[in-house]
């Protein structure tokens, strides 16, 4: 293919954007929320409306059943070319609490964020569904003006990364020979800042778990049990407010075992960077680090492992007053781990911990969500630097490499199943508002993005 | 009145015990749960409902606003004789977790306990309506069976007991005048044990306090800012997890200041008592006291204070997992206090703990639900030593004078506003789950309740 041919087809992109829009927000209008079962028809109905889209510009797809929601599976005729496979996830994260939204989740719209750039705003208008559209409306383009894409490629979007991939994992080994490619794109992480692109190049993995600490077998009035029968609630808090030390340093003894400090050489290129609590934390109302005392403030976001209680409940938790005790409490524990640690050992150590803090006469029960380890990809991957010239090319400023805090297991099971490694990029910022109200997409990051992928897709034609 | 008077109305209460149950059923039925604001209306209606029911018999009664929920307020002609207050409330707790109930809390049926007991079942049940209905059956077989009551008696029923009587403290100074009596009688405490009367001469107090800690601005995703943004909850549950130390003393400042212990005599009675582990907690599942060790599980019970955090909510508290650093996290926490202790002391050394282990980049607010002082009744009150004999007459076992580790803020109330003693006679048991799921109140509580208050009414008669 010929510069010329790029050429019109990133000239196709910004003159048929309005319709690309258009495109996503009937995405956004469905509402799959995987987490919860009363959504489960909506993910149905993304997965159906995805597949249609992208057989609409002749790749052959369908919508594939797994054990849990459905997975949509796209694949060009293959042209012995270089050949990827594509995931993304069409999923999305609950949208509670609803009263802070400005409008309603999916209805979206594009609106002025405060400073004045244009956002997209809806549930999944970053996390996933606008990445994942950015990839499909770049291939779009490339079979409206070529009439063929550049390169071999496999679709493969699934609809429970929300929700640990439980069923998608198993439906991969199941269909190991199908989804052969010679690496994987994934579209689901961010950019360094607004203006400069980015692949990320490692993961920190999850371990999320679920506890419930029973006491006394029902409900009791605190004025005839208060001071003599034990509070679940009493039990959950002394246990999970001891998983931290002064230093801010996690309890669970073993959990920094085969932890590794990061090389001298990349903390001194960190302590160059401009990533502090007044670029990071004050945006977000904060401005005290809460991570590990003398550690950057990067290394906390993205090189250490964490812990945080994403839900905790028990009890009276409605308007006014009741004088319960209640017989059970709950929390939601998660943390992201970094290379050396493994998610089964962990999850060991914090049942052990857990279990040893139990009275006698009170019981836990644990209840996993997903286990994933970190993740360290390739940095000398042919497809990485060809990736990192176009991306290079279509923002004007030089590619990082970068670290993410955040979690893609996904990544570590196309390694050990399918044996492919992964390469990262996505055009999210950290002022997205991902799993959050009012998440936002910029959409200079759609438009932009669609026109990336255009530009890698024709530099990975190249890389053999 | 004669002894044959007595017996006639006694006789009339067994004969018509059906329709007593059907009328109680009828006031059980209506869903005045006064916390909720979806239940303004069903409180209003059982106002009404009790007022017509009492009004029937005779008692010229109606339903008199407050700011809140309304009153019922009956009064005899005055007949220049003993007159007695007669308190109760028609509110409910509200009935959440609804799945642990076995049938719909607002559908009574009498049925069989699991010990061949006959129960009636329903929220409120004993408290506070099937207690109330005790004494209003009694008056109506009196005034039934003689054309008459013994004393004149002011009716005074209340609607916000459950949420701490914010409205109904006003109504009564607002209205001192009429509601001038010789005591009070409250029917709103328990039995010793199933077979034994108990008169309560001394209740805890209660403050009740909640708790609103916010860190980021917004709701976060916990890969992004995991390790770096503080998350209320680890706050929350660091606070709430260190007010207890090992000997499960409460750990903040001053909180036993003022606290007395009780006199030598006092405890040698009490360490004849069958009330261990064994009778007390066993049959709630539990066998380790939660109170301060080296007290008797009767002090833990009543004459120590406590502290509970009866709600704990923050985060995703849904079905299946959700990787968010929630902005704010809250509880509602709660403490019965005992004589020495000063509520509004309680409540500032309370938020002064908190206060000060709040991060320098996060807040905290306070609301309050209720403040009400440990009570200490007269025991040489007149009107004790007759209704002791009538109860010990009517069950046949020698009534108990009994602390009670539960609250009833009104009692105070009623000695600061209206100079008034009260007398604590009720029928309820440590089994009837009062303030949780299936609530029930012994038919046999029920129907020697009404022929207690039936006996009790001719011996204050003889009272000057």
């Amino acid at each position: 293919m010929t510069n010329a041919q790029l050429q019109s087809v990133l000239d196709h992109i910004d003159k048929d954007f309005d319709n690309s829009l258009e495109r996503l927000f009937s995405l956004l209008r469905i509402k799959s929320i995987s987490a919860d079962p009363a959504f489960v028809a909506d993910c149905i109905a993304a997965a159906e409306h995805l597949a249609k889209d992208i057989a609409s510009f002749g790749v052959a797809t369908e919508v594939r059943p797994t054990a849990g929601h459905p997975a949509v599976v796209g694949k060009t005729a293959a042209g012995g070319r270089p050949h990827v496979l594509f995931y993304g996830h069409y999923d999305v994260q609950p949208v509670d609490p609803l009263d802070l939204w400005h409008r309603p989740p999916f209805e979206p719209v594009v609106t002025d964020h405060a400073d004045g750039r244009k956002i997209i705003v809806a549930r999944g208008a970053e996390d996933d569904k606008g990445q994942v559209m950015t990839f499909v409306e770049a291939c779009r383009a490339w079979k409206k003006v070529t009439g063929s894409l550049p390169i071999d490629i496999t679709f493969l979007i699934e609809g429970e990364e929300e929700v640990g991939s439980k069923n998608f994992v198993p439906f991969i080994e199941a269909n190991k020979d199908e989804f052969k490619a010679d690496y994987v794109l994934v579209c689901d992480t961010g950019m360094w800042d607004r203006d400069t692109p980015a692949i990320t190049t490692s993961l920190r993995g999850l371990l999320y778990e679920e506890v419930k600490i029973t006491a006394a077998n029902r409900d009791l009035h605190s004025g005839v049990f208060g001071g003599t029968a034990m509070n679940p609630i009493r039990v959950l808090t002394k246990i999970l407010g001891g998983l931290f030390d002064d230093d801010n340093r996690i309890t669970i003894p073993g959990f920094y075992d085969g932890v590794k400090d990061a090389p001298p050489d990349i903390l001194a290129q960190w302590k160059k960077l401009d990533f502090t609590p007044e670029t990071f934390l004050k945006p977000i109302g904060l401005s005290i680090p809460a991570g590990e005392k003398g550690r950057l403030l990067v290394e906390q976001a993205s090189t250490r492992p964490t812990c945080d209680v994403n839900g905790i409940w028990g009890g009276y938790i409605g308007e006014g007053s009741k004088t319960v005790i209640p017989s059970h409490a709950s929390a939601k524990v998660s943390f992201r781990l970094v290379e050396g640690q493994d998610p089964q050992k962990i999850r060991k150590a914090f049942r052990d911990y857990v279990s040893a803090r139990i009275p006698g006469d009170c019981k836990v029960e644990f209840g996993d969500h997903s286990a994933g380890p970190a993740i360290a990809l390739d940095w000398n991957m042919k497809p990485l630097a060809a990736a990192k010239t176009a991306l290079t090319e279509e923002w004007g400023k030089e590619t990082v490499l970068m670290g993410s805090g955040a979690s893609i297991p996904i990544v570590a099971d196309f390694k050990r199943t399918l044996g492919l490694d992964s390469l990262l990029v996505g055009f999210g910022l950290d002022d997205d508002n991902i799993h959050s109200p009012n998440e936002k997409y910029d959409l200079r990051s759609f438009q932009k993005g669609i026109r990336s992928w255009a530009r890698i897709l024709a530099v990975l034609a190249e890389v053999k």
